[in-house]
Order: structure tokens, then C-alpha cells, then sequence
């Protein structure tokens, strides 16, 4: 093990958010990694069991603000918001620091950030710059790069279970993506559809039948495997399938269960076939399980990993997909944490957790 | 109010089970009945408060064997499970009783009974005698029947969200049907994936792709309403539509959220079009209510209502229809009494519960 | 039943809060009352259903300011929270109108109130006529009134944990009350402690160590029956029981349990007769259910009813009590219609509902 | 790191059970271990994913029979029911093996097992050579030792929070100690009370009044504090308080929060005082944390350390504290594991997880 001096100085801003505390979890057990400073608004000049008491004792930080943060550190996790992150990325790179970004802010092409998000880009620069890190699909690409966006949690997971199915063009005319989310996804912020007594045994759509931003992650996703195959480019690609993505919150604290449909275009299909194409599409990705058994999600509660597993309905020619996800895991700081590894070409799943928590 | 001599006698059998409290629960406050006995392998001759603490005191009756509850009563609700129901509903038939079975054993043809419960089915001249329950469709066909068999949980939330589409010619050729069902719908055995520790926090798919027996039901009343409108008859149709229904199990003790697909076949949708049919379509049922927000299954928590909306996502042609059940009310029990209701001529909604618990 | 020109037009303020929503669900079922017209501050001019979605089409009133509740009701109701409930509580009385308030404004003599609340009374005059509304131990007082102090979730169901021991001089020196309570307790309002991802898979204590307000309800109703017995008066008594109430937060929508504990004094104790002294003291209470088996708080989810249990134990000599609420129900709007039924003489029970919601 | 021949063969039984499973996550992470066997009566022969679907692909072990895991290992650890357990032990001891036992069967002398466990002891001459390993009381005696009694979940939690007390003659005459345990502490076992839809939305008691076997282990505990101080032999002391414990269920999936009481016996205290208590006893112990703050269960979710805290009630002078752990992790497998490491000389806190999970 290396002494503390050779250790990557890593920042992480937003760490009083679900993300942010998930990332000291697991940057605080990394073996290349030491942890110089954590950013908050709202907890500024607090120690850090304040906002997380089960950091107690464990790590000596207090928070500062963000300035702080990116003078310190080497490489920035940014688990900030979309919208306000840009600026600060910008100043990390203008410094000569490194980025990872779990916000949406340099996720997609200007213009479908503009549709989506509904505001204007003002680094459009940096977006080309920047590496769409879905690991599984663009690990070449993210090697020793500057800036990483870490793909969203319902995005993540749906592509994760539909992309053996566009690189082996399985995919019909209509994919329906029906998502179930859990409440940590919505972050730690109040709203009164999160309080406890509104939020359990309750069970509710929201941004539904084209309102939700992730389908454009979804889209460009299936349209670069569709011409590029396996080690995608973060480039744009103006044909893209459509995708109907319709999200509901579930009484869970974590995870993402993603069901997805699409028809048949031929009919030589059965479960066999599909899981096989499956099973090769993911057999050297070590956070990716295929399994022939329908995936829970608690086989992923804070574990780094996706499950997914495929069905073909014989009866309407469905082919039914399915991919669990914890989402602020593999959705959100194990992913960012990949990335990380990648990039510096450490072991991929050094400080990751890779087994869930069961029960 | 009527003395109790001239209230009808009634006798539940499956009494134990989480639709047989459900019934009491109901029955104890209907005008026009008298419970006169409650049945139960489990429970024989133990008091109501051993199985059901919430009734101490409120109805004082023993468990008893299924022929006395037969014997005692004028009309029995049978919450017993399926394929051993239909030999007490032949006995209780030739003893001239009433029965409404909330059993699957008398809601397909016969053919598709065998097919889908991959078993003989002894009483086939029941069949024919049988009325489908779901109300809405069947209102004037169930009045002053003998036999009812009550639809299941998810059929019942399933049909509600696609009934006004097949109605007005809206389906498309694929229906997607995903369903997230709650714990109780698993009834009150034993099970590894029902212990708490299992349960919560995770959720998982079911009997997907093709293999859950509710897909028989909304196939045939698909069917029906294509053929016949409004006023459905509970008979055979052969050419039926296919749909893809997929159940998940989602940490929740009672609750369905059915969220369906099928693509526009026409361009010329909106919300508010759509909106509109099922407004029409559910304009006299006391039990369906119709909102422009999406709906929370909360808001139908002990309720015998279901909430009904629809979206039309533009980007991907797809109509989203949501539908949520409490699947011991609407979904078992409270339909149920609403055919007792309809049958005897008693208001739809008497001993029913319309608004639900929230929080 | 009374046409609608007979029955008693009743307000209530604090409508979309969860003590609002379940005065509704039990007036609108009530025989003898009108609701018309419901407050509250956040959805003026707002139909029901906006704040409360299971009312759709069940009640058509909007919500409107305080001024106006008062004004076109008998009767009000007021849910709002300690400290601003008085000043509207003294306009209804000015204008002639009875009130039940649900807050802690007139539950305590004015020292008491004080003390706790650290504010000033501005109207101690009105809690010298106001009356305690815990019903089984203040019935006779409470008939005819014009303003009743309905008891708060905690003291209501501590204090019916151990009246039948108060009563019998069974109390020993020490009397420790752990209370376990449910996030509805804590009202409509957000706070970080309610977020789902917080509160769910998490217990905490909070206002331990003699710093709940509940204790002095507790301790004055104990000082209460030592001196006069069961037909209490709502006046002050200075030498008082000390009791050490200690509330934690649980994972659950509803429901109270309360676990008391106190020494025995004497040695000839046991189960049987400590039950019985129970079953006695309650003999006549509706809505107190006593019984051998150890009470589930799921027996009296969105009940009306106590449920109140006692063992002894032999080995440290501590008389051990149980009982649980629903906060929302016996704990809140139950018990504030209960004393609307005894103000006005109707049956005691009616409006209410009795059994619990199992599952 | 080790090469693998010089790490410690170790096996586990009862690995299908969820204390098994809580090993099988810290023993895979411990660098001075091999699992090398795995055992399960009713997974005989499967995979370990079949049992525990978030291992797939990390450990490649069948689950085998008793004596093949007792064959193939130096070290096991016994997370078999109590009764079961002890001649499998001693079978492991005479093969020259060493025994980390999980169950009860150990933990007591011969006439207190016989008391609460209401069964024979067949190998007292065993029970003599046991080390009780609450580590932070036995640290000093577990060393080296070949068999040990891991302590219950209620008990190390209870004894953690009273300890100090105990320490410093701070326990009054009566001791209370009310205890919220999770679903996961009644095993992985079936019965109606651990249905999902029974256990949600509910609170019980259970084994109260001086029925819960974890009551002995207490009160011997405190028994040799007061007699031996801090490093502790596992030897019998006939004079011994007397506790009054009360587990109740809660619907959690892990997790204890336990609330003691004793009357202070002097009347110089206050908060500060007794925390000061509390920080020295445990300023050496990696595993407890003491904080001013109330503590949470979730900041132990998953988590190998307790948290405990302490308050005054001036008006009552009731001290009263708070502890919470995980029951499998420092209640259960995080325990067994600490006492591994002490055993034989590795880093106390190797293979475990300081940090709770959260949310």
C-alpha cells in the first residue's frame, strides 16, 4: 500500500447529500485515494458526523465551501445539482484539476441539454470535452481523461438492460422503459411527497409519458451502439430510437427496478437465446450480473452492482428485460468511484462494494 | 333501518384470510346484513378475535367448519382459495344459497380455466350459471343472479385502466401491462419472500412474460367490450386481444398500480381527449373516479374506489393509462359487497368504504 | 336520520393537516352533522381533493380562512398547532360558538401551560372553562360544554395505560413511560427527520428526560384520580406523581405504544388481578378494549380504540402496562368527535370507527 | 497481504440464516481469512446464491453438511439456533478445532441455562472453558481461547448501555430496560408475525415481564462489573441485580434501540457528568461510540459499531440511557468477528464496517 504522499488528494462537493455521503463510504476504504476535503452549503464549518452521524469518529473533516474544496484536492466529485454545477467544474479544469461529475450538467450533446433541462449550457466547450461514464459502454474512452459525466440512475440502469438488445438488433419499433424508483433518488431535500407518513405505502408516477430528462441518456445510449457496437465515443447521434420512459416513486430507501418492452422482429427467440446474448455482452464487466433468476433489488442495497436479467413472452412477442440498480450506488457514487478507478487505471472495483446488504 | 330478522344471513367462508376481514370489516356496517357465520380450517372453533384482534368485542362469533357456515347462511362470500372453492359453491348452490366467490374458480370459460390453473375443473355447468362481477362492466347482467365470481386484484385494476381504450377503439395491436401488487396480495400463508425482513426494502418481478393467470381475465374482457360495449355478458369470446402482464411485488402492505402501453393508432391525441373518454366512459360508476393528476395508490388506501388516468406521450406515440386499487377493496372485498349490492338491488355503495386512509 | 336542517353545522380549522383529514373521514359519516366549511392557511381557495386526493367528489367544499370557518359554523373544530389555536378559540366562544380544540392551548392550568409551552397564556380565563376531553375519565363534566381541551396522542394513551393502577393505588414511587410513536405524530409539516430515506429502517428518541411536553397531562390526570377517582374535574391539584416520559420515533405512518413500568408496593400482585383491575375500571368505555394478550398497534390502525393490556413482573417486581393509539384516531380525531358525542349527548361511538385496518 | 496457505481456514454454520450471511460479508473482506466451507441443512448441495442471491460470483462454495465443514476448517463459527449447537461444537473442539459460537448455548452457567433455556445442558464441562466475548468487557480473557460464546444481540446492546453505569456504582435498585428489536433478530424463519403485511405498520411486545432469555446474560454482566470492574473473567456471581427487560418488534429490518432506566442515588448529577462516565469507560474501544447526541439506529445500518448515549432526568432523577446497534452486525456477526481478531492477535476492528449505512 502506498504511503499518504502518493495518494490522489480527492475533493468531493455536495457531501451532505445522499450521493456525497455514499462517496466517502467508499473513497474513505480506497486504497489510492485520501480525502482532503468535503464541500456544503449547508453544513459549512460543521464536522462532518453533523450532517452523517455514522461518520462519526472516522473521518476528522469539517466542511468548506467550494473554493476550498477545489483548491485542495487533485480530482473533484462533483455530487452537486444540475444547473449550478457547470461553473464549478469549469473552475476545477481551469485549475488543472480533474472532474468527475455525478450532475447531468455535461451528460448530453448542448442542444438536448437545452430541450430537456430547459436552460442554456454556457460551458458548450466542455461538453465535448467531457466523457459519458457509463463504464460497461465507453471504458476505453475514459482512461486517463480530465472530465467524467457519470450517467443519471434510472439512465444507468435502463441502458444496462437494454443494451445487449441494441448491440445484437433486438430492439422493435417501441421500448416502453416502466421504472420504479425509491426516495433516496429524490434526494435530501424536502418535499412534502417524501415525508415518511406521505411516502409510505404509497406507491406514485411522476414526469411520466415523455417528462422525464433521463430518456435522453436512454436514446443516445441505443443509438451509439446501434452504429458504434461496444466501446462507444461520447459523441452526438442525431438518429435515435424513441423510448417511452415512465418513472414511479416505491416506498424503498434505495434502488431502481427497470422493466423494459420491446417486440420481437423475429420469432427464433426464447429466454435461452436471450440470456446468452446477455451473459456475452456483460462477461468481462465486473459490476454488471447476468442471471437466468428474475433480479431483486435488495440483491443490490448498497452494493456497487446492476443485476439483469431478460424473458421473452412467447404469447405477444414481448422481449421483457429487467435491471436492479442501487441508485445512489451503481446509480450514482460507485459509478462515479468506476469512473475514477478507470481513469487512473486502478483496479476497477477498488472501494467499490460489490455484494448487497440482505436482508 | 330493517329488524334483523328480515336482513339477509350471511356467511363468509375463508374467514381467517386477509379478504375475509376485509368482508367483515364491510359487512359489519352494511344495513342489510347479518353475519351469521364465519368459517376457518385454521381457526376452528377459536373466537374472531383470535385470528382478527381489531374486532375484539365487535362481532361475536366462533370459527366454524364450512358446511355450518353453509347451513346458517341465506348467501356466502367465498375467500377461499382457488380450485378448492368450487366444490362449496356447488354445495352451497344445491342448497339453494347464494354465492359470490372472490376465488378464481368461476371467471373463466372452462378452457381457460384448465389452461391457465393447469387443472380439471369439476363443476363446468357452473360456469355458464356464473356472473363475471366486475361491476362497471357487468352492472345489469348481475342482478338478481345466484352465482358471481368476483374478479381478481390485478384483472380488476387492469381492466379499469384499458376499459374506455378498448371501448373506443384505442388499443393497438401490443398492450403492455405492468403491475406493482403489495404483500397481502400474497395472502396470510407463509413464505420466505413475505418475511419483513425480505420484503422490505426490495422488490422484485413475479410470474412475468406470460404467466400470470389474471392475463386470461383482461384478455376476455377486452374482448367482450370490443364485441359487445358496455353491457358485457359473461360469455365465451374466442378472438381476444394479447397483452403482456408483468406483476412486481413492491414493499407495501396493500395496493396495485397498474401502468399499461399501447401505441395511438390515429395521430391525433391529446391528454385531454383522452381524459375525456374515460370520464364518459366511468361517468356513473361510484366506484371509479377519473382524475387529470396521476394517481397514488395512498389515496385508495382501505378505499373501495380505484382511481383511473391517462397520458398520451407524444414523443413515442404511446398511451400510458394508470390505474390504482386497494387490492383487498376494490380489488376482493369491496367488490365483493358491490355485487351483493347490485344483486340484491341495495345502493351500490352501502357497507362500502370510498374515501381512503390517508395517511 | 335528521334531514340536514337539524343536524349540527360543524368547521373545522387546520383541515389539511392529518388530525384535519381525520376529523373528516369520521364527521362525514357522522348522523348528526353538517361540515360546512374546512380552513387552512396553505390551500385557500383550494377544493378538498387538492389537498387530500381519497375525498375526491366525496365533499364538495374549498378550503377558506379562518375568519369564515367560524362564521358559518356551529361547531368548530380546531386542528392548528399549540400557541396561535387560542385567539381562535376565543373569537368562535365570542360569537357564540362551540369549540373542540385539538391543540394544547386549554388542556393545562396556566402555570403548567406556561412552564412547558415557555409562553405566555393570553387567555387564562378560557382555560377555567375549558374542559380536559379524556373522555373515560371526564364524561360527566364534558356534557353540555362549550369548550373542550381534547388530550394530546401521548398523554392520552400513557394516561389510559395506567389510570386502572392510579385508580387501584397501585402506582409505586417511580413510573417510567417509554413511548414509541409514529411519524404522522409529527405533523404535515417537512423536516429533515421525516424524510422517507431518513425515518424509514430508523428509530430515534427525541424530547427525552423529562423534556416532552406531554408529562404534565400525564401527571395531572394521575394526581387527578388519586384525588376524586374516575368522574374527574379539569381542575389544577398541586401534589402531583413525577413520571419520566420518554418518547422515540419508529418507523410507521400511525400508531402509538406506550410501555409503562412502576413497583410494585405490596407482594400479593399477579397477572390476573391486575387484569381485572383493568377490565373493571373500563367496563363501560366503548372505545377502551382490555385484554389478556399483549396489544399490536396494527389492531387500532385508523381505530377509534385503545387497546390496554398489563403483566406483573414477579422477578423485579415492576407492573408492566401496554397500550396503544392511533395518534391520528383515539390519539386526535376519534377522541375529538367522542367529546363532540358527549357535548351533544348523541351515542358515544357514533362517526367512529371501531375496528382497526388489519393488514 | 498473506499468501492464502497462511491465512485462517475457516468454515460457518448455519450460513443460509442471516447471521451467516452477515459472516460470509465480513469474512470475505478479512485478509487473514479462507472460507472454505459453508453449511446448511435446507441449501444442502446449492449454490451460495441460491440462498443469497448478492453473492453471486463472489464466493464458489456449495452449501455442504455439518461434518464436512467441521472437517475442512481450523476455525468455525456456529450461527446455529441455541439447543442445536453445542454438540456440534464440541464435535469441532475434540477435532482440535476452534469454536466461535453465535447461538446461546455457551453464554451462561449450567443452572442459568437450565433456567431460561428450559432444556438440559449436555456439555457443561464446555461452558467452563468458554469466554463470554463481549469484547469491550473480555478483551483481555479472549485471547488465545478456543471456544467462545458470542453474546446475544439484546444483551451486548444492553450491557453496552448500562455498563458504565455499573462501573461507576451508578445502577439504583430497579433497573428497567425497554428494548425496539427488528424482524432480522427473529431469523430467517417463517411464522405469521414476520409477514410483511403483519409486521408492517405494526408494534408489539414480546417476552416481556421477565420472559426474554437475553435477561441473564444482563444482569450476570453487570454482576461481574460491579465485582471484577472492566476486564472481566467468564465465572458465575450468585449475588446479582435484578433487570426488568421488555423487547418489543418493530418494523425494521435490522436494527436495536434499547432505553434503560435506574434511579440516581445521589443527587450531584447531571448530562455532562455522566457522558464524561461513558467516554472514559469505552475511550479505548473501537467499536462504541459515545456521543452527547441522542443516537439514531440508522447511523449502525449495517454497521460493526453501537452507539450510546446517556441523559438526566432532573425531575424524576431517572438516568437514562440510549444504545443502538445493528443485531447482526455488533449484535451478531460483526461480534463473532471481533472476537475472531482478538483470539488471535489481528487488528480488532479487520474484516468489519465502522460506518452505517445511511440513507
Amino acid at each position: 500500500m502506498n504511503a499518504n504522499l502518493s495518494k490522489i488528494k480527492v475533493g468531493i462537493l455536495g457531501a451532505s447529500g445522499y450521493a456525497g455521503a455514499a462517496l466517502i463510504r467508499r473513497l474513505l476504504k480506497h486504497s489510492q485515494v485520501d480525502i482532503v476535503a468535503i464541500g456544503s452549503r449547508q453544513y459549512q464549518a460543521e464536522p462532518l458526523a453533523k450532517a452523517w452521524p455514522q461518520f462519526a469518529d472516522l473521518l476528522n473533516l469539517e466542511f468548506v465551501d467550494n473554493e476550498q474544496v477545489i483548491e485542495k484536492s487533485e480530482l473533484i466529485f462533483f455530487a452537486t445539482p444540475h444547473g449550478v454545477t457547470a461553473p464549478w467544474v469549469n473552475k476545477a479544469l481551469q485549475a488543472g484539476k480533474k472532474a468527475i461529475d455525478l450532475s447531468a450538467d455535461f451528460r448530453l450533446p448542448e442542444k438536448d441539454f437545452e430541450y430537456w433541462y430547459k436552460q442554456k449550457h454556457e460551458y458548450p466547450e466542455l461538453i465535448a470535452k467531457a466523457v459519458y461514464g457509463l463504464v460497461e459502454l465507453h471504458r476505453k474512452e475514459i482512461v486517463g481523461k480530465n472530465l467524467i459525466a457519470s450517467p443519471g440512475c434510472n439512465s444507468t440502469t435502463a441502458i444496462l438492460g437494454l443494451a445487449p438488445l441494441a448491440f445484437n438488433d433486438l430492439l422493435g419499433e417501441d421500448i416502453i422503459i416502466n421504472i420504479a424508483a425509491s426516495l433516496s433518488g429524490a434526494g435530501r431535500t424536502l418535499g412534502l411527497g417524501k415525508h415518511y407518513a406521505e411516502a409510505n405505502e404509497n406507491m406514485r408516477p411522476y414526469n411520466v409519458a415523455g417528462n422525464h430528462r433521463h430518456t435522453a441518456e436512454v436514446e443516445l445510449s441505443l443509438a451509439r451502439i446501434k452504429e458504434m457496437g461496444r466501446d462507444l465515443k461520447s459523441i452526438d447521434i442525431k438518429k435515435r430510437p424513441i423510448v417511452s420512459l415512465n418513472p414511479h416513486l416505491v416506498p424503498m430507501t434505495r434502488g431502481i427496478m427497470v422493466t423494459s418492452y420491446t417486440k420481437a422482429k423475429a420469432d427464433n427467440l426464447n429466454d435461452d437465446v436471450l440470456l446468452e446474448h446477455f451473459q456475452k455482452f456483460y462477461q468481462n464487466d465486473p459490476l454488471v450480473v447476468v442471471q437466468a433468476d428474475l433480479p431483486n433489488t435488495k440483491a443490490v442495497y448498497a452494493s456497487d452492482r446492476s443485476i439483469v436479467s431478460v424473458r421473452y413472452d412467447k404469447r405477444s412477442k414481448q422481449i421483457v428485460t429487467f435491471a436492479v440498480s442501487d441508485n445512489l450506488a451503481k446509480g450514482a457514487a460507485g459509478q462515479a468511484v468506476q469512473n475514477f478507478n478507470i481513469m487512473n487505471a486502478f483496479s476497477e472495483t477498488e472501494g467499490l462494494f460489490l455484494e448487497g446488504i440482505w436482508p
